[in-house]
């Protein structure tokens, strides 16, 4: 059973007879089952009985059904309401299309609508560049998805993945100040989806791919950035490999190892592995092994798709041709983006003294972290439960920050390095250690280091001041 | 000129010599040349000289670049800078994206991100009904142009349109809390907009289409509305049907005439013309005749496109084959959506006693509303300076609001009476006369009248009370 979760909260309502044991007698029933109580709320009390609101974290539905016949086979005691605070949370969907301007008499309409927006439009006919200026485009970025390759969950189709994309537009907001759109899309047709977005690209100043299926992903990313004025990012790609860098980044300053000397074992070779190969190479990794479910990649083996034969000839100097865990003997890191217990504790113990983990597998890493603990210096994860903790939250909002107060027209792989070396760069040196080399996700600095590290990367070309787009004549 | 609007207000900054005199004199500087003053603020005084805001209201951009010269031939004057206010508002876009739930925390994060929303995503994947109560589906309309349609301006563009676009989901969120959403779409091909619309589809409970050039808005709507499980509206044709019908319904009551017996002259036979005349065909109107450029539209005549020949087939049984002009003799009522200044005085001179006039061309009428009120008995126009304004705000917003509400899967004609009765049902018997046959758009009563008409005109299916999406178990 997955442990407790505050993902898993319940509130139950109950039923209880008035006794002064009454509401302790509850909790003891919930912990009996191992689920946790967070709160008890008394909403109702009668000389005869209580009616108590007792919120609790569950690990599943197995587990949330145990706990309520647990509680029913309590003498006098009825469960009158389960409420999963999860579900309830996300009634009515979780953002929202506000007006910036009021709308309150006539002026206010002759100016945000007709007959003043017309001037409006027609200046932004004139000179397109004003559409930054006088439109959402400015803030706005596209977060775009097939549906086919949502969370762990796999190919589960536009609809169902609408929760994550809304999750990821209030993040964008709340982190970065960003507006952020979910598209999701009824197609999984490669070429259709490059024309969508194409052809719907002029509301937004940026596009996030998001959870489209390997390696359909490579296709419609580099089409569009080719293809469109404004910067595309695929955050399993280039987000995923961004925190990778900078969790290194500072596993490496723990260690006292050098980037260009370590050997590196990577393992998966889809969107987040293929990035982070990439970006590892960028930054001068010279001993890259890539392993995908048959071994490790090189030039000897019969690769099918040009993004596997890309791994080959560029990584693997010394034609290893191995098996993962063969690999695993001496490398310094290891950098999983594949799947759940694919190797043991004595696969870390055989690696070189040291050694990094990046178990990044999700919801189960590809090594129990804590086994891993046993034998490398640093440990990492995907996981909020565990130190470490690997989450493109850090990258994506402060990076949009970046590109659209910068107006860039293209994401380049020094904004990304940049970015990397802004979130390394908010663990101070004093508080680096091997269970703190990445900041929390809620370290408020980390979002604005991100956007100024990516500003700087940019030569700024045609930027002009605020005030200047709303003057005209003297 | 045009009038000086608020549309069109300037915020001057002008520095002139501390005389007692000085802003007196500013105040009829600018009233010489017809602008007219709304504000003057003293923002810095010296024993030298005053800073003063002139705020005021000019008719086009000539005028103000005459107040500006006028201004600055004054002695000692100088005119700092000149501030648009309309430009002013629309800086960085009219609406925005906000979070509907807090995420400040871990367990915020757990819930409406990872790894409780995977939850969330697999109810709506085993259960798709869902998708319209756990995310913004249920709240959620599409505004779709191409930019081909633009108010009175044409073919702008999808980025010129953009204004347009944000306006109308600020409208929608502010007079019926409606979410919007601007899709601007860099295509004109009527097949690519439409498997583009279908796509998009699983994020909105309803598509609005907006300012799309007729014919193609013709086929774009009857195959969304064929091949999409949600609602398809085209504002330009149904929004201005609605609201001509409701216009025409009080009208009809101030003259005392039946809609069955009086003789309707529309013209137009564009977005707007067609759906008004299918609607007052769908309610009863037995004598219509359709004018467009070539005069009146009649089975002799040899029509090369199906939405005109379904006119040809369905009105106009005497055979009128004249002019507009001659169509006007005798006629009971005029509609135009078309363009300026095609009739003249004596045009409505020579219509029916009691005449009805709707000259909704914008911004020049079909014929000037004050001599046309010589004549006629009742005037209307689309302009928000006469009496009587046919403006689709009065529709739209509470249209969708009963849409959704009831989770509609098509907009039926029934709906579109429903909604116009409702309109003309907020002008009280006591407040109705001739220069009052419309709400006010600013009436708040009127979203709400038409979301309850629309609702109480579907059959509601599958209706489950709110609490029922989040509730589990017992």
């Amino acid at each position: 059973m997955a442990a407790p979760s505050p993902g898993h909260s319940l509130i139950l309502r109950v039923q209880v007879p008035s006794t002064t044991d009454a509401t302790s007698t509850i909790a003891s029933s919930v912990a009996a089952v191992g689920a946790i109580v967070t709160a008890l709320d008394v909403v109702e009390s009668t000389p005869e009985m209580l009616i108590v609101d007792v919120s609790c974290n569950v690990g599943d539905d197995a587990h949330r059904d145990r706990l309520i016949s647990s509680l029913e086979s309590q003498d006098g005691l009825e469960v009158h309401k389960v409420s999963d605070r999860t579900f309830l949370i996300h009634l009515g969907g979780k953002i929202e299309v506000t007006p910036r301007v009021s709308l309150r008499n006539r002026d206010d309409l002759s100016r945000a609508y007709t007959p003043g927006v017309a001037r409006v439009c027609m200046a932004i006919h004139d000179n397109p560049a004003d559409a930054r200026r006088l439109t959402i485009k400015r803030n706005t970025v596209a977060v775009v998805t097939d549906g086919t390759a949502v969370l762990g969950l796999g190919d589960i189709g536009p609809a169902a993945a609408l929760p994550v994309m809304e999750g990821k537009a209030a993040l964008f907001k709340s982190f970065a100040d960003v507006d952020a759109w979910p598209v999701c899309l009824d197609t999984t047709d490669t070429e259709q989806i490059i024309e969508i977005v194409k052809a719907i690209a002029p509301v937004y100043g940026g596009i996030n791919l998001e959870d489209i299926a390997a390696p359909r992903c490579f296709e419609i990313l580099a089409r569009l950035q080719e293809e469109l004025d404004i910067p595309v990012f695929h955050d399993d790609q280039h987000g995923t490999a961004i925190v990778a860098l900078a969790a290194l980044y500072n596993a490496l300053r723990v260690v006292g190892k050098d980037i260009a000397d370590v050997r590196v074992v990577v393992s998966g070779v889809g969107a987040a592995g293929h990035a982070i190969i990439q970006l590892l190479h960028h930054e001068g990794a010279g001993k890259i092994v890539a392993c995908d479910r048959q071994g490790a990649i090189h030039r000897g083996r019969d690769l099918a798709d040009e993004h596997r034969r890309w791994i080959a000839e560029n990584t693997n100097a010394d034609g290893f041709s191995g098996t993962l865990k063969e690999a695993m003997v001496d490398a310094d890191v290891f950098i999983g983006v594949s799947g759940p217990d694919i190797l043991e504790e004595e696969d870390i113990a055989a690696m070189a003294p040291e050694a990094i983990v990046f178990a990044m597998a999700n919801p189960t890493p590809e090594v129990d972290p804590v086994a891993a603990s046993r034998h490398a210096a640093v440990v990492a994860t995907g996981r909020s439960d565990f130190p470490n903790q690997i989450n493109n939250v850090l990258a994506f909002p402060g990076l949009f920050r970046g590109l659209l107060d910068a107006g860039a027209a293209e994401i380049r792989t020094e904004m990304l390095v940049a970015a990397a070396s802004a979130i390394a760069g908010c663990v101070r040196e004093s508080e680096l250690n091997a269970s703190y080399i990445i900041p929390s996700v809620f370290d408020a600095a980390v979002s604005p280091a991100v956007a100024d590290a990516v500003r700087g990367s940019i030569q700024v070309t045609s930027q002009e001041p605020e005030h200047a787009l709303a003057e005209i004549g003297a």
